[in-house]
């Protein structure tokens, strides 16, 4: 699932995993570093209902997404965006971890949905490391899009499919 | 009608409108504060024909769609996005704001096209008013996209149908 | 083909393009001023195979694509969106430049396959400059939008055909 900011995208994304039967899991990428975060945060939680059991996977998403594994796992990954700049800001190698998350895509039983923003579509930013976040977003949101079944682009909460 | 900037979608909404008959009446939310504004006015003006009332609504944009209401009325509302960030300046309840526009739409017994900028799809910004006005135009986009009975989004000029 | 930033757009035009039998041109805009352009283009250049011939034309767009006009040509121009930033930096006629494109696109015997960057949808930027460049970037996509046969938006390396 695509989308911008407030698209509507992971409002769309949980309800397309709560519409389906399962074991549900929240595989949340967002650290609450400040209050603005945590507000947000506390803000999807507060969305949610019972059902989901949540874990934290701000950089090893794939282990993450092994880990919730099974035949009637329903997984809703939030967001890759936000984990390709938790890597970003560990200095990790990005094309290796997006292609570890690729091939736990592939193993992955159960449905998985993953979310993320589309950065691309403003100007040119002012300094060198948001281009190189914004790059780096769309690569990792290319090679996603690649290994997934279905894609849908949100905007202003309504999906568009894509693939 | 949602676009980006110079998407062509004040065109192309405005065409949309000329092709009903009927009491056009544009319904313009910006105010002219500055040359930059005044000239962009100024041209949008010079773009549309004789047939057009227009009224400047700024904030109470609810009350203007009412004024303008009735069985043959043919209303063109440019655009939601200015008329979000006057909101944010005036420091009004924006969440009542979107109720009551939304209210309005529904009342509306002729034609009502509301023009509004998707601007969520760049790099997070860097200050904490941009963000949060990103935030307050996307939710009022998936208000308003859901009030709606036609959704549609425009790039370089060319619609495609999201409802 | 439009597309944001990383979204796959050259990479899928370029695809297009090699699908066709002919006479392969690639009218490149890009100047290579600093190193992380020069690396940028590097990267392009190693992505193409041997059929590409290369010419630069960072201004003079409309003779590069007659020159290489041809009923058995297939020519890639891109993009459009750093031809643009090209002529506001050589202070150019934007409008006087872009009707000569769409002049040279009209006159194209072979395939003409031309990229752009949908830089619209994201915050309004602060500085006057980059606003007026976002004008003048949509303004050139919707008139080049309107001259082509077919127009493509590219997300996460994923078609949509708008036209």
């Amino acid at each position: 699932m695509l989308g911008g900011a407030r698209s509507g995208k992971s409002r769309y994304a949980q309800a397309r995993a709560e519409a389906i039967a399962g074991r549900h899991t929240l595989v949340a990428t967002a650290e609450a570093r400040d209050a603005e975060m945590r507000d947000r945060i506390a803000r999807h939680r507060a969305d949610r209902d019972q059902r989901w059991r949540t874990v934290e996977a701000p950089r090893d998403l794939a282990a993450a997404i092994d880990a919730a594994n099974g035949a009637d796992a329903v997984a809703l990954v939030d967001c890759l965006t936000i984990w390709i700049s938790n890597l970003m800001l560990a200095e990790a190698d990005i094309d290796a971890a997006t292609r570890d998350l690729c091939e736990a895509i592939q193993r992955f039983e159960g449905q998985l949905i993953l979310v993320a923003n589309e950065v691309g579509l403003g100007i040119v930013p002012d300094n060198a490391l948001a281009r190189r976040f914004r790059d780096e977003a769309g690569r990792a949101n290319q090679a996603v899009a690649a290994a997934a079944q279905e894609v849908q682009m949100i905007f202003a909460g309504l999906p568009q499919r894509l693939k």
